[in-house]
């Protein structure tokens, strides 16, 4: 039978403590959602203990069906000298309402004489009240040990003991943790072994990647007789980060055929890691392992070479294994193709070595030049290529605009007023409107002047929008590329504008995004035409 | 006596082949001596027989004296049916001058029969000739056994034999190579060791870290008995990069006790680490282990609680040890302690449990919700502290502004003007500017304003400029919160501003960038008073 590994993502509470990472309520139920799909066995999802909008999230979170994963909330055990009942945390957590939760105790007699001064047998008692009632209280028990393998170095004996004190209360998990990330693979294989061996209750495994091996610690403890892999998706975490699962998962399930998530899944590890940096707002780090963007890219001549012989030469796995992209850097032939495999779908007449597309290489290479990028923006891609090659026929024209700002607010008037003109058929429409800042009010005004023509616009609306400064450097006159996502409740489409004027940037974007509709509502009744 | 791990970087050749890595002959120059100072024992330059520029460098460093390490040059074995002596590549290698010579050859069965395509004897010969030829000509020889370990787990025999033509050869050192980077650690430390026990050659490991194991398998080939690790300083390399050895020197020496550089020079590591990315033209990744700026930044409340009690709690080495800092981040999770230790420079008299800290720990969290984070703004976070204990003068009051965005653009006019009016000490002052852009009219509006009342504003100007979109799903009426980083020559200082309106956003921080700087200034004249 093959072995099952459980997987368990803390990109939501140990992703959330990393530098720069900070999620809404809204981030986090996206997530949740990606991660869910992605199929991992555990999402930790909050410490609504400490933190109100962790609260909010659970509160809002009730009821939510997923299809693979346990939401599970994150907390301490109980404070000295409280009951189990009456501490604060304990009961915070349980309304979290979660099926699961984990619970973190001090696993390192330094730990508990030094930090939160109990005395050790104290400490053994918090663990164990704390964990059996929740267990009472019909909860999937995790246990974090907490400092598990610096502790084991300091007092293994003690360290042990409060793994036994988790077992006692009836853990269902017992987690090792490299807390301060300082541990070396033999250490973590060694101690793992001796707790799989010694404890009568399966073993998990939380790294911190301090020493830059979170990913080997972890593999390292799955090979000793672990069961449960704690890390977060993209390795988010406080300091250097938690272990990095998108490296972990494929490792395990690709090369030693422990199953991680389903195996449909797996070739949606590249496209969820990159959503979950996006919704995150940052930029995935190009060299990272099985997902990156660099991480099937070639560059080395005699790699190149050999790579077309035979991909196995330079490449640890298939790219397709985990829907990534082998790419081969710094050649003008593989720019083309790349292109043509875009384009081809509505032209299929166009060929590799034509004219065309030279001139539409030419083109891509002049607007990234500018500032533009279509990798998330394909839609507006195809407007410029059918524009280009004279296949577009303008629906409209916009004649002029002008937004005025004003500010500071009295008595809750809007800030950004909008007047626009545009040309249908050679007719002219103004319209203005009102916004809660200025691209909001020309959102406005442009849909009110282009509702009489064009009524099916009305089921558009935007979903998604983002800015990007460019020249950060160049401050205020930085160049900005604002991104939108649009949605008619079929399908849905993103669109792209770049300007050092915000206003313009998203303008261009906007524009883009209806021209776009318009467009595919026209191919769609020549279809049903023909 | 104490283990010596001779290090040995690739930067300049195997680092070269990562995306976006493209040195200059003075770059590599810069980087040979910024290696040199830190006290490596190899320098790996370049491959003078694929690379005309590498070959111009080689030229030019004949002569130049290093303090620790040994200039490397790189190439291949001989090709088949040439002899030694008439290979345009060895000659080239010879030519380069370099007191040690790194030669790879095939160690894969595979790779022999695939990609050279020449039988296994041949192979043998190729690599023992090679070897023999640069003994010969009074060079140290570093033999690397390209894709051994793959190599060993397709035919474990064949591997070790083009080990033994090495070492039949005359080879100084024989080096094993996870080329493809999909090795596992367990398999590093037994093939390492096997590799140690049968033959009569110091060995080395070279890793890739297509599987995020990189660090973690050099380690484990060290302690199977390997005395040089092959990397590169910060991780650079072909796809996800080589073994960073800014993790593997610190673990490996200050952990474990073995030397790898000199002893007063660990302490350069992190500026080390960070003068290469500056002459590589990239940003060090905040989370690198050791030398990032947040190998050592506390955020969760309960870490920074431990921390300031003792270090260790939550660090698993010293970060001054390596030249770092001890950070400690301020966010919703991050607690009371925190604020105290931000507030406490200019608030010396504020407690932990007065009403005070009580009221700033729950206006943070609220200023958090409504989506102000003052991890990167803590002039901002300064400025409403003292606003909020009653210790601010206002410096001027914005009595109102406009700004008239008109599009499309004609004849090169600007698309965006801006009027403000601002009031100091009673007295009222009108401006208008124009801009590339609303933000950067209103900009010079506001400087055409105070210039009369503060003229130090003229030396103040703006470095950084950065729009994050908060709750994307409100598309164009969004929130957004602006972050800028100013800089009047000696201070550089950053502020944040959050509204659905960009434009009012953008206001905000400028306006706290503004304040900022007059507040620093009035500070230094009553200082230089006392």
């Amino acid at each position: 039978m093959t072995r099952e590994i459980q997987v368990y993502d803390s990109t939501l509470r140990d992703g959330a403590q990393g530098e720069g990472i900070s999620f809404s309520v809204e981030d986090k139920r996206k997530i949740v959602k990606t991660l869910d799909d992605l199929g991992v066995a555990y999402i930790e999802a909050g410490n609504p203990g400490s933190n109100p909008k962790d609260m909010e999230f659970f509160g809002g979170m009730n009821g939510l069906k997923l299809e693979h994963a346990k939401l599970t909330a994150f907390g301490s055990t109980r404070r000295r000298g409280v009951s189990v009942e009456d501490d604060q945390g304990v009961r915070s957590l349980l309304s979290a309402g979660t099926p699961a939760v984990a619970i973190f105790g001090k696993s390192s007699d330094v730990h508990v004489k030094e930090i939160i001064k109990v005395s050790l047998e104290e400490n053994l008692a918090m663990i164990r009240d704390t964990v059996a009632f929740f267990k009472k209280n019909g909860r999937e028990v995790i246990f974090d040990a907490e400092h598990f393998f610096d502790g084991a170095a300091s007092d293994e004996e003690y360290a042990f003991r409060t793994l036994e004190a988790a077992a006692e209360g009836g853990a269902d998990w017992i987690v090792l943790c490299d807390t301060n990330g300082g541990s070396f693979p033999l250490q973590v294989f060694q101690l793992t072994g001796k707790a799989v061996q010694k404890l009568g209750v399966p073993i998990g495994v939380h790294c911190h990647d301090d020493s830059g091996m979170a990913v080997a610690n972890s593999i390292m403890a799955v090979e000793a007789g672990a069961s449960q892999v704690q890390g977060t998706l993209i390795g988010f975490g406080e300091r250097c980060g938690n272990a990095n699962l998108s490296a972990i998962i494929p490792a395990l399930q690709l090369k030693r055929g422990w199953r991680c998530v389903p195996g449909d899944r797996m070739t949606e590890l590249t496209a969820t890691a990159r959503l979950l940096a996006e919704i995150s707002n940052v930029t995935l780090p190009p060299g990272m392992p099985y997902v990156g963007r660099s991480a099937f890219a070639h560059k080395g001549g005699m790699h190149i070479d050999a790579v077309s012989k035979a991909p196995s030469s330079y490449e640890h796995v298939e790219p397709d294994s985990v829907g990534n992209d082998r790419r081969i850097l710094m050649s003008e032939v593989s720019g083309r193709s790349t292109i043509l495999n875009k384009v081809q779908p509505y032209f299929p007449g166009l060929k590799k070595d034509s004219k065309e597309a030279g001139m539409l290489a030419d083109l891509l290479k002049e607007m990234e030049h500018r500032g533009y990028q279509y990798e998330g923006a394909e839609s507006s891609f195809e407007l410029l290529v059918r524009k280009r090659l004279g296949r577009f026929k303008p629906f409209f024209r916009v004649e002029k605009f002008t937004v005025i700002e004003e500010l500071p607010l009295e008595n809750g008037r809007v800030s950004s007023s909008a007047l626009i003109a545009i040309v249908v058929d050679g007719e002219k429409k103004l319209s203005a409107a009102e916004g809660n800042g200025p691209v909001h009010a020309l959102d406005k005004a442009f849909r009110l002047a282009l509702d009489g023509f064009y009524p099916a616009l009305r089921r558009v609306h935007l979903t998604d929008y983002k800015v990007r400064v460019l020249d950060p450097q160049e401050a205020m006159a930085a160049r900005v590329r604002v991104l939108i996502e649009s949605t008619d409740g079929h399908m849905c489409w993103s669109t792209v504008g770049v300007s050092t004027d915000i206003i313009e940037a998203s303008c261009l974007a906007l524009v883009d995004s209806i021209e776009y509709k318009l467009l595919k509502d026209v191919e769609a009744r020549i279809k049903a035409f023909i």
